[in-house]
């Protein structure tokens, strides 16, 4: 692959090095994610120029939980800009988990960033639409555009999420008390819960990497989805708390924006060369894919990517 | 200048377009810093071949305080390796001011990071030398490197940090009771209330901030003063911990690794371009300078100096 | 009074020295309560022996708001016992504030004490009942029998507390989250909300509190409400946690179990004495009555009312 | 025993019920305290009139520890009064553990209450004495009036806290930082870490909390020692702060200010009727003593003292 400076033999072997690593748990706190099937591996990498690679079960889809994070932060940044969507949402880390409650209740009320619950159920608020059906068709058309296909959530997901949300009800209902939220809750909810329900491949995730690291522009389509001003939000939120309460420590050893989702799936960015997703559902105790952890690093160290480089 | 893309033109103009800026206030907490001339105002840009642009002040020392954090650190590094560092040093940004001990109570009682206090008196404790004055000696010699001369302690301000410094007495009390700290505390504070009272001035900053963008290499003497793999290090915790409660929104602002000090004093790094420094010792409510920010800010959105651009 | 040693004069001249008492403010969380009349101002006590001292509005209704708290736990207490309630409540102050959330993420989820919203709410989800209805009729029977009366609720006010109940609806998700609330959220709240908004006057309030003081038995039907190990509980609590965050500041200076209520009202109890209650809905920064407290305060220093006072 | 009820025979028999009950650790943390002795037990009760009962070995002493703590604290508030010492140490329980260091970084930076170690800290620092030799000997004198003997202090203890006090002395400097403290921080450490070193025997300390009962007054020289409100703001401080994390559940099971130290001593006030003390220095994870807690807790019970208790 002329951009990246990868090989198809090089991603097997890494495939290979790694497909017997085993530790690490499926999520259980949805129920449906339980169902995921514990030896599934893939890895894909997207270059600048719509180069594809895959190794392993690329072609199965599972739910983009969290990966679906810094998107929707970009398509309502799109819509609305930098200002409006700041004014509710801000760009600190939290030093806390992605589902934490705490960091509400302190200074300005609002979520501290687009990249934990909080903040990604504040940017579902404001989703375009007249209507809830008319704003799931908006996201979901989004997705659609990212990947150059027609996406569909996952209803079962989706209602197993709706089911044992009690957490995330109880953080949309304290931003609703502080004014960040307005509207019904439980549709902003769903929209959020049917959001992390969209179904995409490996592939399919690489391609939304690489379009963040192509400066917005789909790879294969050509298609300028992100405005560079608004890639550079997406990117510098998913470096410092993309990974939750070790953002910190992937910077440091990786230094790469990234995002994980609890359905084992994780993306990273090397702006100007390549998007790299990897799906492997056995979670480490921060809710993210042990596999994917290993690959993503590996890859990265051996391939010099990372963005405190000096550059060429 | 060649590689920055930067000429003395452009920076006087931006010298002339913010010498007016008078808002802030020279730092109080220590009663020496608070005879800075509120007027005192320099730039200077070092580029990876040495080559140097300055306007204002440029001549006039100031202490480092926190800009010397990333360096000791490195110089550590250096020394000990990453593994034994971070063994007693975190690597993760708190959301807390830079002064905070509350941090210290939770968890794995380490500091943090080595950008704020607590993380950097661990880091003091860390500088070879088989006596305090050893040490000292040690560590100017380090600083010295850098800027290629002899440098100096404030003794004056030194006295003044060592006066007054209850709070990072406490911070330093603390860290012994957790066994993060070993020997005597008043020593391991006079070493780093000496470290804080370096002098230098805005080039010489430069030159420092340089060396990071240069890959460790000093851009004048050619010597190699940090690894590459350490380099990458201080930056990704200049990114996300540098700017302490208002690192987030520095990286989504200008994405650049920086460090400011209380003395007026702030420097950004443009991995493999330049370093840069500014001076003027009106600070905002966080202890950043004024002037300095939006210098920085300025020459990194006109120069598109951005560590989450797509590279060339 | 034989009980007290209060008599009619000392209590008239009190609500003269405190009548024209005028700062604070009306509650102005719940849009209903902002109609209260600000004047509105009286002193009731009740002794051990039932008989009654009233001056000034004290037959104006009000809704109970806090003032409940230690009688629907009273209720629990009495239907389930000590060790089944306090499985799913602590005894221990917050020092917060009375609708503080942080708390619960702490430790061990449960909410610290009944005292404060999270623990009421909890307590409100063990009222008995096959039913919704059910549970609303068993617990105003409940207040019922403590004023020996039919009471109402406000329905105005309920129905003001559930519109705007949005924190308190974050707070009881939480709570369903970590499994302390069992049951549909809405309907607890329901219970709860209805709870806040029984209409008392403030002699009936003087009676409930007498009933605590009476040791469990109402002073002017005999009928034993309360065992008198559960009254102890309620009486420690009250002291410990009735104040909120001035809880210790009350203790200290007063030395009295007491609840207070954002209506205005406010209740003490004096062990084996007397009950006393103040209505007057100019609040306090804490939420308290301001000539409440004043009131209480003074009576307990003329009489020496103080449970740490030797005993005769 | 006429004041209280008890009997020499009933003690006995507790004394009996007890000693075998040999769970919990010596305290640790400090070098010297580790060479107690686990089978140590005793129990000495002393009513209001001076009649003394005791089991066990009731004349070896041991350290004060934070059983100095209500004592200190009311030997100030007799020097400087109530509003001087309240205008630098607060009122209100903490909800964390004895040595807890965050509370001071919130709110207002004064300790919360004399009973946790910050709050004793500042109030060692308020012992009157132009000298800290004058300082020492004032506070051993007051300390020699309540037990009406001369009283010692256990250097190698001292030596011993000192030596291993470094958590003490980072909340010092850090109350120093905050103004909280004036002079010298290793003087008012001194004396504190004396004043925690005082050695007393089980009656001693029972006729130290039966003047806490008797009003203040020393119920077998009876000297005035402590002014009536003075002993309730002892009781209510004792009461709701005096067993740290675990003071809410106290109040709640037993209803009695007490104080326990982490020598092993426990003390409990009964207002009117008498001081009971017991010293057993095998610790529970919160510090206090496994068998005085059952003991004090056993004797409340079956005597009904309780401040909620109905006054007869």
């Amino acid at each position: 692959m002329l951009g990246s400076g990868l090989s198809n033999e090089y991603l097997t072997q890494i495939f290979d090095q790694y497909k017997d690593l085993k530790y690490g748990e499926v999520a259980s706190y949805i129920p449906e994610l339980k169902k995921a099937k514990p030896s599934h591996f893939a890895i894909s990498v997207v270059d600048c120029q719509g180069q594809i690679l895959s190794v392993g079960e690329s072609e199965l889809e599972v739910t983009l939980q969290s990966v679906s994070k810094p998107f929707s932060y970009g398509f309502v940044l799109e819509e609305l800009g930098i200002e409006e969507v700041h004014h509710k949402v801000g760009v600190e880390p939290t030093g806390e988990a992605f589902n934490s409650i705490i960091e509400l209740e302190e200074s300005s009320h609002r979520p501290f960033n687009p990249m934990i619950n909080s903040g990604a159920i504040a940017i579902s608020s404001m989703i375009p639409g007249a209507s809830d059906a008319q704003k799931l068709q908006s996201l979901t058309e989004f997705f659609g555009t990212l990947v150059d296909r027609t996406v569909h959530v996952d209803n079962t997901v989706f209602l197993s999420e709706k089911k044992t949300g009690d957490r995330n009800r109880a953080i949309a209902y304290l931003m609703k008390n502080f004014g960040i939220l307005s509207g019904d809750v439980e549709s902003i909810l769903d929209l959020y819960f049917q959001q992390c329900s969209i179904l995409m491949n490996t592939e399919d995730m690489a391609f939304m990497a690489a379009t963040l690291a192509n400066g917005g522009v789909q790879p294969k389509t050509g298609k300028n989805i992100f405005k560079a001003e608004h890639v550079k939000c997406c990117l510098s939120l998913m470096l410092t708390c993309g990974m939750y309460d070790s953002a910190g420590r992937w910077a440091f050893e990786v230094g790469l924006p990234a995002k994980s989702g609890v359905s084992g799936a994780i993306i990273a960015v090397v702006p100007g060369v390549c998007g790299i997703a990897v799906t492997s559902p056995l979670l480490d105790e921060h809710g993210h894919s042990c596999r994917g952890l290993e690959v993503i690093k590996k890859i990265a160290g051996d391939h010099n990517f990372n963005i405190f480089n000096p550059r060429g």
